[in-house]
């Protein structure tokens, strides 16, 4: 049994995200990105089999998706979508955000 | 994109654990369970393929893991470990989990 506390292992950067590889397996992928507030993920699509979840640990900031959509999102918001769907993220306060990917890429 | 907030979605109950399926597909399944102090997931395991991860949102409490092992975790915390090792939870406080399954079973 592997054990990270994810709010010790990785701290923010005003240079830009901050992303802990947490978990990498043939069975799933696990990141953990931090933001400062206007950091983010763009919007981005991989034109592969598989999904991917996005949970917001702590923070506030958008979920974007494709057609210019946004929504507000906060501490224990939670998406998923095909990886060929277009996803992304925009922090409006510190944000940490847990990313899983199935099948690993 | 499927969006759920999971601290709206899913509440408390002094009858038992409350369970909410958030995500099931052939990738991996996502569960949420909450937990009142004293409730929790028994130490189990499955003698299946796979890995399951759990994280803790909010609250405070114990991972359990084989022989007897129980360690100190609060919201951030992590474990993965294979579906087939021994793992469970005990809540001291409130505590809200995410449970992520992969491959699904």
């Amino acid at each position: 049994m592997k054990h990270i506390s994810l709010f010790e292992a990785n701290d923010f950067s005003e240079k830009g995200r901050k992303r802990l590889l947490v978990h990498d397996s043939p069975y799933f992928k696990i990141l953990n990105f931090n933001f400062l507030p206007g950091q983010g993920l763009p919007l981005h699509a991989h034109d592969i089999e598989g999904q991917v979840s996005l949970l917001v640990l702590e923070g506030e900031g958008e979920f974007l998706a494709g057609q210019g959509q946004a929504f507000a999102v906060k501490a224990g918001d939670f998406v998923v979508c095909d990886i060929a769907e277009p996803h992304g993220v925009q922090a409006r306060t510190p944000m940490r955000l847990l990313v899983t990917i199935a099948p690993p890429i």
